[in-house]
Parts: structure tokens; C-alpha cells; sequence
């Protein structure tokens, strides 16, 4: 963890990694330098004095355009075949939201949430109504095509394979966990979380997750903390996840670190929650806890140094 | 307010109440008689040692059915003459949840969120999908027609006129704020809270309000207490109004009264937020503060007496 001097960024790109096993150097690698690449384009805002709700947008952008990451580009399927993608974003200064679920046609679902922030009276747009709203806002759109890999497909395919069988769920975490988010602590102590995702592989249509959910997925509050969650989102949402760590914040008095650490530990264990979080506050610390194998995740610290990692073992670093 | 006798059932039919002044008396009367309906038919439940689960259940089907309340039967417009109702349950043993958003079809919205946290893995589902599970559920479907009332086709046309005149917002919260909703105790202490709106008139395609959004204007917890938020939901999402009354009762050992009145009065307010909630806790403490003019509202206590008021006035009391 960096010492607490902001600015600082964090990031995941999902709780619910490859298992280890099956994981290749190559492979490893290419996590590792899409992290560090939605790494740099956050803190090239933070760096210049720019605001935390720019950088983890920026930072989130890149991860959608990752097909690595179940977010934007390689997204993963709905049960009939789709594409369904949730995001939300909030700044911390007045906690101001925008979410967006069920959209597929914005090249970045992170920026159709902002606009719903920006540009309407409204915090959360669902179904056709987002995608309508998306269009009007002039975002940048990109047919299914862009967004579709073969490695989702497949997934999918795998996985209604298994329901038509009958067989027993495999535990696979990487199916039901992908996510991707930001948190940002700015120079002026500002704070932003964003998370965007494709959701479960194969949820039914229409299922809206943890992601674009205020309290939930994403909370952002300059008095406490901000906070991206990633997990088996039914259960974020029975715990409230992001708006639980603000809390036990301000009512409670704890630590950052002790109250994610609680919530994802104790919390969400309690229930068969699996997953995890990213969380700063406005001192600059960070805390990244997750319950399960392993969370794609990476921080820049005030000085620029890269810092990711994907399981329970030392951050890489890459100096600036 | 009721002493803290147990079983206790709580009800709302929407912060936002037409204004006293263009209120007439018979009109007033059919308030106060919709809201003791649906409080005999929870009571009616909690009475037989039933859930509350069950008992807010059908304290909401019976608001649902009055066209008088924004939810079901009488709900309001969106901005294209749609209706696109939005409902929550959650049960307070396990704060396992189900929430749909923008459906039309179900008889009983409150009936297809329970449907969602019975029958699906999910917690909440929006749009096209929400419609599709609701009739594959087997739920009792009414067309458009029989929701449908002229008085809200009315205040629809009137709101698409005050736009495109351009003149100011008229302040009018009925307008905003139409929602229903029901919090009970049973006599174990067990809770659970449900919300059911047809959201805001001329609302936007797609919007979804605080009201099926867990941890905002719904939330259950037999360790704290259970909430239904009634107001406007942009503003009661920002402040994850139903778990910060529970994060205020857990962690910072408030009580009931104390946490609720917090929020409405001091938090809520901060932001512009108005509108107003109901809560019960395990005990059976009621409250129900409102930061607005008025708010439809009863409570019927352990020996079966109803209590119904609208603005700030003594309740009226319909004995056994």
C-alpha cells in the first residue's frame, strides 16, 4: 500500500481472476500492462492538477477499451446472446451520481453515466430509455461487433452448456465477477469512483448488478471515502458495500483500511459474498481487500510509480 | 406514534400530498380511507402471527389497487405516456432483497419483486427483461387501461405544458414524490419493507428513482430497522437514505427516532432533498418524519387501532 500523499489513483479490473493454473506468463503480462496503461492515462490528469472525477474516468475509459476486461470492449453475454453494460460514477464534493444499466452501443458506458450525471435532473437510466438517452447525448457509439470477443462467446457458450447438463456451478469466480472501477483522491482532496462492467456471464436479461448502484458498487463521499466494488453482485448489494465502508467511517471512526477490510472480510463473508473493493479517502490512503483468489488491481502513487498486482503476492512496480 | 409494542405495521402512500388548500374534504376522507384498507389487510396478517415479510406484502397490494396512490392502479406518466412502475422488497432475517424497475403488466408490482427474491438469483431486473420474467412468473397481468386514471393523464399534460411554455417548476410535489410503501414488525421482530412507485410524472424513459434501489428508499435489517423512503429519489439515492438510518442506529447507536429525523431533517435537507420515509425497528418503534408539507401516512398499532394522517396534524383513530 502507498504512504498516504495524494494525489492517488487506484484501480481493479475485476475480483474473479483466471485461476492461477491456468494462467500464463503471457497472459499474466498483458493484465498487468493493461492495468498499468489505465494507470498512467488517470494519473496524467492527477499529475497536471486535474480533478479526481477526470482521472478515474480516464482511468476506467481505458479499461473499457481493454478487451481484457469484462467492461466495454469484451463485455461479456447476456443468457439470449447480448450485451448488457452497467456504470456509474459519483463525486465525492457533493456526491453527485449518474448510472447508467442495460446499454450496449456507447463506446464507453462510463462516459453515457456521466452524461446522465451532467446533463439530466435523473441519477440511474435503465433499458431502451438509456440506450435512447445515450444516442441524444451524442457519445461516441460502436456496433456489437466492437464490443463482442470470441472469448466471452465461448464463455457463455461453456456456461450454458453446464445449466443444460445440469451440472453443478464450477466456482469459476472469473465468470460472475468481472468489473472494472477507479477511485481517486486528488490533489484539493477530492474524491471519484466509477465502475463499469458487462456483468455475470450468462445473467438473465434485464439483471441489474451492484455496479451502477449508488451505496452499492459505488460510493463517493469527500467526508469519508470513495469506493468501487467488484464481486458476486446480488450480495454488494444486501450489504451496501460502498455506502457500509463510508459509513463505518464516519459513525464508527474506523480506518479506511479497517472498515473495507471489515466489510469484505466479515460482511460480505458472512453471507457467501465473494469479491472485493478499492477504496481511498481523502488523506490519500488506499485499501484493496478481496475475499476470493485473486482481484486485478493496481495504484499510482503520488510520485507516478506503478504498482499492480492480480493475486495474493508483491505489487510489480514500474518506476516513472 | 405508537408505543413500542410489537407486532407494528407502518404505511405511506407518498410524501408529496396535494396542497391543503385545494384539498376538499371528501377527497381527504378517501385518503384516509385508502390507507386503513391497506392497513387492515397487513394487520390482518401480523394479527395470525404472519411474517412481516407477508404482512407489508399486502398492506402495499392494496395501495397498489387504489387509484388515489402513485403505484400500480393510478400510476403516473412518463414524459412519452408510458407507465413505467418501479418496486422493492427486503426481508430483514437475511436482507435477502428483489427489486423490478420499469415494468407494466403486473396487477402487483410489489408481487414482482417478490418474485425476482424468490424465484430468480437476482435482486434487481429493469426493463424489457423485468416485463419478460414478470410474465413468465405467472403474475396476474392488467392491460394499460386498467391503470390508466385521467387524473394523472391530466397532470401529465399539464407538466409537458408548463415545459414547453418554459416556465418555472411550480413547486407542486405531488408531482414528484408519489410513492407507496409499508415497514412492519411481526412478533417475532422480524422486519421488512417494501416501496412501489410509478416514479415522477413525465419522468424520463428509463429513469429509476430511489424506491427499488436497496440501501436507498428501501431497506430491511432485523439488526437495525427497516425503511420505505418516499420523496425525490435522485436526492434520496445521494444519500442512501435507507441504510444511513441503519448505519446511524448500528454504528452510532442512535435511536429510531433520532437516526430517521437525522436524515430527513439534517441530511436530506442539506441537499434540497424532499420528501420524507417511515422505519420501524425491532423493538416496534415507529416513526415517520417528512421534510415536506405532508405525507400520506398510518401506522396500526399491536391492539389493532388505525392511524391515518396526510399533513401535520393529530392522527385520526379508527378504533377495533
Amino acid at each position: 500500500m502507498p504512504p498516504a500523499i495524494r494525489p492517488v489513483l487506484a484501480i481493479h479490473g475485476g475480483a474473479g481472476t483466471v485461476p492461477r493454473e491456468t494462467m500464463t506468463a503471457e497472459r499474466e503480462d498483458a493484465f498487468h500492462a493493461g492495468l498499468r496503461q489505465a494507470l498512467r492515462a488517470g494519473h496524467a490528469v492527477l499529475k497536471d492538477g486535474g480533478a479526481a472525477l477526470d482521472a478515474v474516468t480516464k482511468a476506467v475509459m481505458a479499461l473499457e477499451d481493454d478487451p481484457l476486461f469484462n467492461a466495454g470492449r469484451g463485455a461479456v453475454f447476456t443468457a439470449d446472446g447480448k450485451i448488457e453494460m452497467d456504470a456509474a460514477v459519483m463525486d465525492g464534493r457533493d456526491r453527485r451520481a449518474g448510472a447508467v444499466a442495460g446499454i450496449c452501443g456507447p463506446r464507453h458506458p462510463v462516459l453515457a453515466a456521466r452524461a446522465v450525471m451532467e446533463q439530466t435532473d435523473h441519477v440511474l437510466l435503465a433499458g431502451p430509455g438509456a440506450r435512447r438517452f445515450c444516442r441524444q447525448a451524442g457519445l461516441e457509439h460502436r456496433p456489437l461487433s466492437w464490443f463482442r470477443t470470441e472469448f466471452r462467446w465461448r464463455a457463455l457458450q461453456e456456461e450454458l452448456e453446464r445449466r443444460r447438463l445440469g451440472l453443478a456451478d464450477d466456482g469459476d469466480e472469473a465468470r460472475k465477477h468481472g468489473t472494472v472501477g477507479a477511485v481517486a483522491c486528488d490533489a484539493r482532496g477530492n474524491l471519484a469512483a466509477v465502475t463499469s462492467t458487462g456483468g455475470m456471464t450468462a445473467k438473465m436479461p434485464g439483471r441489474v448488478g451492484d455496479s451502477p448502484l449508488p451505496g452499492a458498487g459505488t460510493w463517493a463521499d469527500d467526508a469519508s471515502c470513495a469506493v468501487s466494488a467488484t464481486g458476486h453482485g446480488e450480495f454488494f448489494i444486501r450489504c451496501a458495500v460502498g455506502h457500509e465502508v463510508a459509513s463505518r467511517i464516519r459513525w464508527l471512526k474506523q480506518t479506511l483500511d479497517d472498515a473495507a477490510n471489515a466489510v469484505v472480510m466479515e460482511e460480505l463473508a458472512a453471507i457467501g459474498g465473494s469479491g472485493g473493493l478499492i477504496a481511498v479517502d481523502p488523506g490519500g490512503h488506499v485499501t484493496m481487500p478481496f475475499n476470493c483468489a485473486g482481484m486485478y488491481r493496481g495504484f499510482v502513487a503520488a510520485d507516478g510509480s506503478l504498482h499492480t498486482a492480480i493475486y495474493r503476492e508483491p505489487f510489480r512496480l514500474e518506476r516513472v
